[in-house]
């Protein structure tokens, strides 16, 4: 049995995780960590897990790593990650980072969009992007893994066929998200109060969501080329779910038919993919609490319309996250996951 | 034009009283007080007024009364009104104040209940309990209105003719309350983060709500005698909206025909007070928006099942605050809230 | 007092009619008419109008119009509605159509999106499509006003200054839609469950909604040109409410300066359109119940992102037409509205 | 492996059961049956299923029974079911049936309330009540299993112990409840419509709900007497979770120690019930997607106050359906439950 640790462990991804772990058949949670003093066990935190799963929480400093673990999901802010990570490597641990502090290769992107200086180099150099359907055989061999963001991962597997093929006009890509509010934290504000969320829609952070050099960074390096995106984020009144409509012009030449059997070539294989055919439409509702990415693809005046569907909270965090442990493991893909 | 003031505007009931009274006919807004420093306009806070009322708020100290305006609404949180209502009076200003801090002639009690000294006695003496069904005839000369609570508002009309005609067993009245979570007011914490609120119902305060002893206070009052009830609160996950389910064992010779006949008597020319008939029962989404109370009666084994609903932000705050300021200076009772 | 009627009086879009008629200062609501035969009080049907208007309904048949009205509004649905409309006109009684009956002056694109024939090609020719921010001048003379859609509504506001001026690519225009559910009327099916709609976002009708037509057509006469769009439809979970996000590539030499000016130059005197300012985005819920349209132009890598919302029931159907009788009759503009 | 059956496939508790199955370690999905003409598989019906389970469905007639399975799950709408499961019964298949037509031994109960003559006297004989925590030992022996209503599960569980030591007085037990919309099942009407139900709360049914003869039924068999409750449901505007709010007199000398005892006593060994400790208490969206049942007892003014929550779809239906088949066939009590 591997021996896994969860530091950031009251975050809402870490809930997801651990009831993930708990279905497992190769995995035992070894180790809870928060950075805060604490006597609670996570069932006090996390009243669901009371009679199932009643572990104490840990304090984790900078200097007191976990023992007896053999790998670990850091569920930490950015720009707090970097802190722990280096540590935990140091001590032999293995990684998946579920922040965005190593998923940018260059660190003047990273540093422009999270306003801090990058304090672990060396963690970057090592750090694999955890899409499995994009970089799997990287993942293998990984010792840091770097857990996408929630739209990144909707939005490059929406377009990894299309990019991957260059399909499609790279300078005319329209990338308008809609996420449940579970994408927020579990901090308390203004922008998570009930009646400011419930019963409205709104767009946020246009043009300027740091998700968006995630994006163009990964969809670059898939066309080995420079792509931008406009990439529109909407909160919207649910818990969990996350659709992005996507609307990318088709280049001259390149069929209807043919994109839609580039989906089928590149996704009939993955385990988490559903590509939607007879006209059926994704629904966030049919993926959520599930590892799955749902895509369908339309055509409208000459522009590729595909959406594409995830939770958030699982395929857009931790069941991507033991996704990767399973790779970098070698444990069937799915396990835990279906 | 009666020129009204509102303290403590950035309220949610501050948002509802503004509306209704943009509609009034005899009154006008002459002043809007927040107690933080601010060049806020109202409109910056509440998005949906821009272009319709782009008044700027002003600071309010305890040192700084409002000038140039003939009455004032309180939406302070309780204990901190009775800081400014004594000083307003003072001023030769008439109050609504929609706190708790003047619903109780017994100092005592409040002071139990709000672990906090009374500081204004002679504001007490002076202050009218704003229930227009039960106590309108004192309103009309009242200086000082404390307006109702949500809960006690829906429990006491709800309970009202059976009371006063006392039908039921006085020892034996439980009200089971379900409110949306506005209630909870703007503040941001745990208990109001979407993600915690939505796809969830749960008891709070159970036998600890300090609505209780208000709703025990005024029926005892209608009854001449010590009445004590069971109340129970739950949240839903709704903005607006407030329904009391109300169970009491009927006296003996006490029959469902009756106790009906008694609710037309009481509320048949209230004109927020509706009575359902034909088996019909209240929905809060009929009274949301509205300043109603939706109220049918059943009986199940000897005992009334009441059903009573309002809006928590209209006839549980800023409706029935109107409502009162209309009956204290002879205005229609219905203006502005029809 | 202009006597009114409404015809199809049991649909959402006339509760919200007549909530706003009722507190018009010039009308007097006269008639309501349903296909049904019914015995029904209006109060019957929604029970929030009980104790304020609580006027019987009435059966219409082709045969049978309404007498003693002076303007009718008719809430019928598409393809039944040219079936009423002629006799209404005929009996010299102005109309407000709320369905899509007479939005077309091309017939024959009707006839191909509604896969039905036209009937009424008189009708057609006195129709006016009754968006006032652009047809102002028209609708003050129109015996037969065509409402809008609500996605039209919307969408066309958020575009009118930029096609107006030629500022954009007229074959690069991407809408991205998102409604709330009252949008699918009160018919009860699987699209409209409750437990379907909740916790779900979903496209639907990609590149095949009814509305589609309707924006092209407006589109195009405003800048005397072919414009075709891109239309995505998405339900969201949440009752009143609809956004617009829309993707324009601007033409050389168009400045973001530029773009913003004319904005506030289009409607800094529309009573009913608010541009924002200082980055500040439109939330459905600050135009919820109200007639209002917010709008936030953005700049994203040389495209106008520009977010249009409205309230799906009132600027997107009831409020509008009553804005459009406002205007046939010389009213205030704004009376019922504000 | 245990070869089961669905019959009833296209129900939300179908999809739960379905999803519970797939879990399991000893049983095999052998069959879906629906009663209408289909050639879709479950996936085509509920998308969440696709590329994990695309059985198809057959349909099932009364003379054409499943072969080549042990057990069926009846899923049918009451009235419905009793046409089928003596036929399964005596091709020699066990059954937990989900409808309420084998709940009460005595059948004129059962066609008072449910208005239809009871067609299988001999399945009635048969039937154990599948509260495990109540009659588990009969559970064991069953061949024919009646799966508890969702609102009989929490009260009952909510009260068993109380009744069990005749605690409290049985004249006057109050059970006020809540549910989520999926308790009104998947069909489409004016009940279930998003509009409807959103933004709302209402009671229905007010004691008359079909589920008061069963609490009353199996309370009284505890009890060894007659004991009749006050129930009254409320719809809540949320998929999944249900409350139930109940007051009970305590008897003279009945202490709240000795009550809180006592819940540990009945509990602390039961595999699905969590009674709350430290003031804590139940909140539906700890339950949901668990079988199991949160209990927490409180006191005010001599009155138990039991706050009792489960998942109606989980715990409430086919979390329990599979609970008591483990029963049957000697499996782990919590496999797939866990």
């Amino acid at each position: 049995m591997l021996k896994v640790g969860i530091v950031g462990a009251t975050a809402y991804t870490s809930l997801e995780l651990i009831r993930i772990l708990l279905r497992h058949s190769n995995v035992e949670i070894a180790y809870l960590g928060t950075r805060r003093e604490t006597n609670d066990r996570i069932s006090d935190i996390f009243p669901s897990l009371m009679k199932t799963f009643d572990m104490p929480c840990s304090r984790i400093t900078e200097c007191d790593m976990p023992k007896n673990v053999d790998m670990v999901f850091v569920a930490l802010p950015p720009t707090v990650s970097m802190k722990y990570v280096p540590k935990l490597l140091e001590a032999g641990i293995k990684v998946v980072d579920l922040s965005a502090d190593y998923r940018f290769s260059d660190k003047s992107i990273y540093e422009r969009w999270y306003k801090e200086e990058h304090t672990d180099s060396s963690g970057l150099e090592k750090a694999v992007y955890g899409l499995p359907e994009v970089f799997r055989e990287r993942i293998k061999n990984a010792v840091l893994v770097a857990n996408p963001g929630c739209y990144p991962t909707s939005a490059i597997l929406g377009l990894y066929p299309l990019i991957s093929k260059d399909f499609v006009c790279t300078d005319d890509i329209i990338i308008d998200a809609k996420s449940g509010i579970s994408g927020k934290g579990r901090e308390s504000n203004e922008g998570t109060h009930y009646c400011e969320c419930n019963e409205n829609i709104e767009a946020y952070n246009v043009g300027k969501h740091r998700h968006t050099p995630e994006i163009e960074n990964v969809l670059s390096l898939i066309s080995n080329s420079d792509i931008s995106v406009c990439f529109t984020p909407h909160l919207i009144p649910m818990n969990n779910g996350l659709l992005c409509s996507i609307y990318a012009k088709l280049k001259e030449n390149v069929t209807d038919e043919g994109t839609r059997e580039i989906y089928n070539v590149f996704y009939s294989k993955e385990p988490f993919v559903r590509v939607k055919t007879d006209g059926k439409l994704p629904r966030t509702k049919d993926v959520v609490n599930t590892n799955f990415c749902d895509i369908a693809v339309n055509f409208v005046n000459g522009r590729a319309v595909i959406l594409s569907s995830i939770d958030n909270m699982t395929k857009g965090a931790s069941g991507q996250a033991v996704q990767n442990m399973n790779i970098m493991y070698g444990f069937d893909e799915t396990e835990g996951l279906k």
